[in-house]
């Protein structure tokens, strides 16, 4: 907050379109250098790039049927063909399906809203089985108990690795967002970048990112935090007779067999909490629900027997 | 800078994507409603958008030979097909040049790196002569002198408004850019912009905005400087023999008989003063002299005589 708070003394002067001081400090942070990585307003810009730079009427996209709801919209604004895959029956990835697909991949790992995360091992496979095609691995939820791809982009060129400061980094308002992949994918998505917006990231977010990478302790804390409240939200989900994948986000996914996952989302709403429910095939029984603070967990679950003694 | 300062306590949430107190703000200001009103990551987002919305393989782009230079590489990345059309040889743009072109017309008014003006009747002319094609004025720097087509904008579905905070409201390290237009367009410059990137514009920028846009008067009288500024620079220069166009934006366009443009250029630099040369047909003996401050003016001045004394 200081850092951006002394930045927005010089709004009258541009912002580095450079971006080095935070590409700098990512590269550090994921051991790599700095024209490993791109820095962008928010990650969905990073995305948009990567569509731009690596689809076209002749390379399609490759998404899971279930995951960020933006893939499908980028793919219709630019005029792609989209082939979606199943999840498994349990919202799992299944590797293999994406194989040889000659076409764009975009995966979030973890995957939303599911929270269920692909091994490294099994991203390596992915890779391996599309040496022609780029593979974008979103990582928008990892620092919440899944492994970061990066350390594949070394021997990868054709993994690009999105992240956003949204969620672990707490800084969703700044909009900063970042890619990481061989200087090559970079290079592309800079062109873009400079072809679209050079001064996409302004002075006062540059100066948050920066503060909030040197910052890394604090970071690193409030993740664990957060994964401990999951831990103590999930067992008490659990015992009200919830049943929830695997998350490994700062939100689980779950749905209980006496409750349909509407009426359990428009019930929660009117005792004052909020959570995220999909009118969609195959998930419309869950409620996506974000890990809170430990007193919003416990209004949670409080609400949430509360509605459950009500439907008995 | 105090609203950005306090919109950074509160970066963990996301910002606005409906970016309602500014565009309630802006609406206010020009009489408009805010269904008239985009508000963009800077204005290359809004041009940017206007070339996605309005250009495609069967309507390309038309604009001055001579002008911003991002509009022919938003030509060459959207793969347009661009008529760069030839200012006249006082630098002066013909309105009728640009009546019938079956194109999307950009135009900065005042243009750069001239300064020069289109009268509201000449803009208002390529409006009727342009009824299926869409018309968009570009006025980053209309607010140092010149007048701003937004009234027309009533009048005529086929005009789109470009507007900064990056000049005349000191704002460039903020990143924020507008366009004004019926509410047709800016329904589809906003399908865009949630395509694309629906939290565009931070927190903090948003904040120092809409207090830019509550502290009108500072504004007014901030540009009222400048121009003061513009005249003294403008017949300071004059006196030492440049020939300059009659610029209503922030910057001079100035030209001196006896040295050419990349020699002062360079010499000015050497005395610690940037300007900025264009190495390009037409426009190579001249020089675009940002305003500064009094003492900023002086300094030029000052470089300048002592430059010319050397070359005699």
């Amino acid at each position: 907050m200081a850092a951006a708070q002394s930045a927005a003394l010089d709004c009258n002067l541009y912002s580095d379109p450079t971006l080095t001081s935070v590409r700098e400090r990512i590269a550090r942070l994921n051991g790599v250098e700095s024209e490993n990585v791109i820095v962008t307003n928010g990650s969905d810009e990073a995305l948009s790039f990567a569509f731009m730079a690596y689809c076209d009427k002749e390379t399609g996209a490759a998404f899971p049927d279930i995951s960020y709801g933006f893939y499908p919209v980028f793919g219709k604004l630019y005029g792609l063909d989209c082939k979606k895959i199943a999840l498994k029956d349990d919202f799992s990835i299944n590797a293999s399906d994406y194989f040889g697909l000659g076409r764009t991949i975009f995966i979030a790992n973890p995957n939303a809203p599911t929270g269920l995360t692909l091994t490294l091992s099994e991203i390596e496979d992915i890779l391996k089985n599309n040496p022609d095609n780029i593979v974008v691995i979103d990582e928008a939820y990892v620092d919440f108990g899944a492994e970061s791809a990066v350390p594949l982009t070394k021997k990868y060129g054709n993994l690009l690795v999105v992240g956003t400061f949204s969620k672990s980094r707490s800084l969703a308002g700044a909009r900063v967002g970042f890619g990481i992949a061989s200087k090559e994918i970079i290079k592309d998505l800079d062109k873009l970048r400079n072809s679209t917006n050079p001064y996409n990231v302004n002075s006062m977010s540059l100066a948050a990112a920066a503060a909030a990478l040197d910052d890394n302790e604090y970071y690193v804390s409030n993740c664990k935090k957060i994964e401990t409240s999951r831990k103590v939200m999930s067992d008490g989900l659990k015992a009200l007779g919830f049943e929830l994948t695997d998350s490994k986000a700062n939100f689980v996914f779950a749905k209980h067999p006496k409750i349909d996952g509407k009426e359990l989302y428009l019930k929660l709403r009117e005792e004052g909490v909020l959570v995220r429910h999909f009118d969609a095939d195959r998930i419309s029984e869950y409620n996506r629900i974000t890990v809170g603070s430990e007193s919003e967990v416990s209004a949670l679950l409080s609400a949430c027997e509360k509605i459950l003694k009500g439907t008995n």
